[in-house]
């Protein structure tokens, strides 16, 4: 069957993006069909526009989107996890934002109870993300302090979620002034800070009363030698993007050794699919129950018509946000 | 009562190295008093010879030494886990070189059955160094490939034992051609390498089929990009010493993050005594089992008297040996 889809014609502006059709055929073994009813906007489908970041192997090159929210609407041989009609929620590797897809029935998470499909959608990169980084990576836990790095992003807003979902504090970081007072439901007064001229370990320093045990970082070699100033001894630092591009300074070795530090560098995109179906079950077992004690929330910035995708990654592009942009159908 | 014992006149050569004296009291609670037979020779007694490298608070600043074995001489009130005359061996912040020291009695470590003092007074810095930071910390296990650098070291030639007594098979370098030979013992055939020009990741990636699961590190920033570059995705990289100074590029924070790598930054003598003791039972429960099957053994260069120190010290810093200098008395 054909399905509407978005797609990029060419690597470009967001005039490449065009409302177009896929080629779908029926759920295989251990696959369901989703009926998509909105799915998230991330940065990684502005890079994957500009030619940057190719889709991994596995999924259709020129349809976007990373993850989605919708409604079973039809299994194949053996797929016995999820019965139609329910809705589902998945961080997929790219095609999301194709009005159906099929996918193996465990890379699926059941909706929270209680919250709308536009909102579900807000949800798998950004606590995925965070969650994966901060407590099954850096082992975040109660007590501890952590620097959430362009805390209102998606992942950032999620994160500073977690980290007082787990019991740890959270100390946020912005370069955009105007969006701190957004962060107030998640962070303690002063604990944001508004990044002027690259420095901002002195101030953790101090928030913390010698150093975070943990930073989230999206920003990379242009903040590394802050991020380990701002770290206690033994302090972990996990890396999820490259946003600051290249530049900073040699390699802080003596400081990682010194201070006993580990640093982590991630990525969520390029997993195998053995990966991807135990973050399912993390989201299952761990996130879902937190959103529905009320612990987690969704942050979406606007839901747009998938229509409007165009102009969902130039609002992206112009850094205004504070969570997530959903697409719906 | 006054004790004979190696103290640094003052920073400077092996000239300052003296043979004195040393007041010490009786063992206090839960202390031991031990006979030190021999102590192993290690490059931060060198380092804190020449002023790079001070004593932590705890330890006399004067006196050398970070590894004994001996006897146990007298008990202090409440000290029950070792009888007098008891072999032991420790992992100690300083003051090693003299004849008797107090410790905790949870600072020590039965000697292995059969091994002279004079060995086992190789075993705690080298091989905790290896096991802590393979083991311990990067999660090495049966199957997985290790790189070694300074191979020949006390803690190289630890870590190669280490690697093969837990399944994983270890490939070595060192920079003096010269040593490769007596590497044989560890490594299988064309698994040592002579680094030229800091060039070594691609030998790794070739020998290895694909990169190193772990490297072990005690070079710096002058091998942190041929490290990253050694490495398989989700690698580990532990730095255990800053020997090759300064110098390297940019932090490869790209690297990091693309293949999903781990950097741990480690010390062992400064660490607080209640990881001191912690330190203690990996040796009783991990490694002396290990060392009475015959999987690992001590690798002693040399046993030289104490009155010898500063020969010791000028050996050491000749880069001539292979395994350990030992000191007895």
């Amino acid at each position: 069957m054909k399905v509407p889809a978005i797609r990029f014609r060419a690597a470009g502006g967001p005039e490449v993006i065009a409302l177009d059709e896929l080629e779908l055929r029926d759920p295989g073994p251990g696959e369901v069909q989703v009926e998509v009813v909105a799915a998230g906007l991330n940065r990684a489908d502005v890079l994957q526009r500009r030619g940057l970041s190719p889709a991994p192997a596995g999924v259709p090159a020129d349809v976007p989107g990373l993850e989605l929210a919708g409604r079973v609407v039809a299994r194949g041989p053996g797929a016995t996890l999820h019965a139609e009609g329910a809705e589902v929620m998945a961080l997929v590797g790219g095609g999301a934002m194709a009005r159906r897809v099929n996918l193996h029935e465990r890379e699926l998470c059941p909706v929270p109870r209680g919250l709308a499909l536009t909102d579900a959608a807000a949800i798998p990169e950004a606590f995925l993300t965070a969650w994966d980084a901060l407590v099954s990576q850096a082992g975040l836990g109660g007590g501890e302090v952590v620097l959430v790095h362009a805390a209102a992003s998606g992942v950032g807003t999620a994160a500073l979620q977690v980290a007082r979902a787990v019991g740890a504090r959270a100390l946020g970081t912005t370069r955009s002034p105007a969006k701190l007072p957004a962060l107030a439901p998640w962070l303690a007064e002063g604990d944001g800070l508004a990044v002027e001229g690259g420095r901002f370990a002195v101030w953790t320093q101090g928030q913390s009363g010698g150093g975070a045990q943990v930073v989230l970082d999206c920003v990379g070699a242009a903040y590394l030698d802050e991020n380990l100033r701002a770290l206690a001894p033994r302090g972990r630092l996990v890396l999820i993007g490259t946003l600051g591009g290249g530049g900073g300074g040699p390699a802080p070795v003596g400081m990682i050794l010194g201070k006993r530090l580990t640093v982590i560098g991630t990525v969520m995109r390029a997993r195998p699919l053995e990966e991807k179906l135990a973050l399912a079950r993390v989201a299952a077992t761990r996130l879902v129950p937190l959103f529905e004690r009320g612990l987690l929330r969704p942050v979406v910035d606007a839901v747009l018509p998938m229509t409007a995708c165009a102009d969902a990654h130039a609002r992206m592009e112009r850094d205004e946000t504070v969570g997530k942009l959903v697409l719906a159908w």
